[in-house]
């Protein structure tokens, strides 16, 4: 893994993304979360296929604290089983020095 | 290609959008498609520089699934070469779980 | 890094995204530009957490053009030090001709 990463997640709704997304960034675990409302999902659910709802987050953060920041996430999120899907990132170097600074 | 990839696309519009991704997680290409609307995308076209009002689409898939997730698309999408880019991603052991059992 | 990436960066507005980014496909830097509007950002800034509206913009372009188009969106950019995060993409025949053209 790169040494830094994108955390790909759903949440049902900004209220709920924020709250989650403000302790992680509280707690160090991410830089950053950036919430993008309105989200339509169509995905498979058992034998059928659902639509719902949703806003997409992504937190930025290094790797090494990836299975911290999950876990996290996890525990504080609304759905039992949330998407959790890292992307690997190559930042400029002061992006990359304010993502250390950030979760320092 | 790693196991799971996501597949970044963007469409005229949400309805034909919602179309064909119920389409692709009705086939089990896909387990599901993320569509995010209101996008603006301002892009080369041949000698000039066009503006349009877009939505974006992120499907999520097994990467075996890659080619024929992008055939099917391209061949219901409403535009002649839709864009059609992949992304590696890392899904925690629920999330892969889900990805394998929706495509199975 | 691979033949093509993605340059994920966030602006505080459209205005400002969409002028940049027009800068950008104009010079053939990047093929394309995504602004997704109506994003919410929770970061840390300092000792403190704070919050903002932005919007997300998503550049397409060949990975041998990233520092020169990251270099001229640093330069144009409100933000003394913007994101600037490179995902490798994978595209399609068909994209991946688009996206040499655009910026040949």
């Amino acid at each position: 893994m790169s040494e830094f990463v994108f955390l790909y997640t759903t949440f049902p709704g900004e209220a709920a993304a924020a709250r989650v997304a403000r302790e992680l960034v509280e707690a160090g675990l991410v830089a950053c979360a950036n919430i993008i409302p309105g989200m339509r999902s169509i995905y498979r659910y058992g034998d059928g296929v659902e639509e719902g709802q949703e806003v997409v987050v992504i937190f930025k953060l290094p790797a090494k604290a990836a299975e911290a920041a999950a876990g996290r996430l996890r525990a504080l999120h609304p759905y039992e089983t949330p998407v959790v899907a890292f992307l690997h990132v190559a930042p400029d170097a002061a992006t990359a020095a304010w993502l250390r600074e950030a979760t320092g």
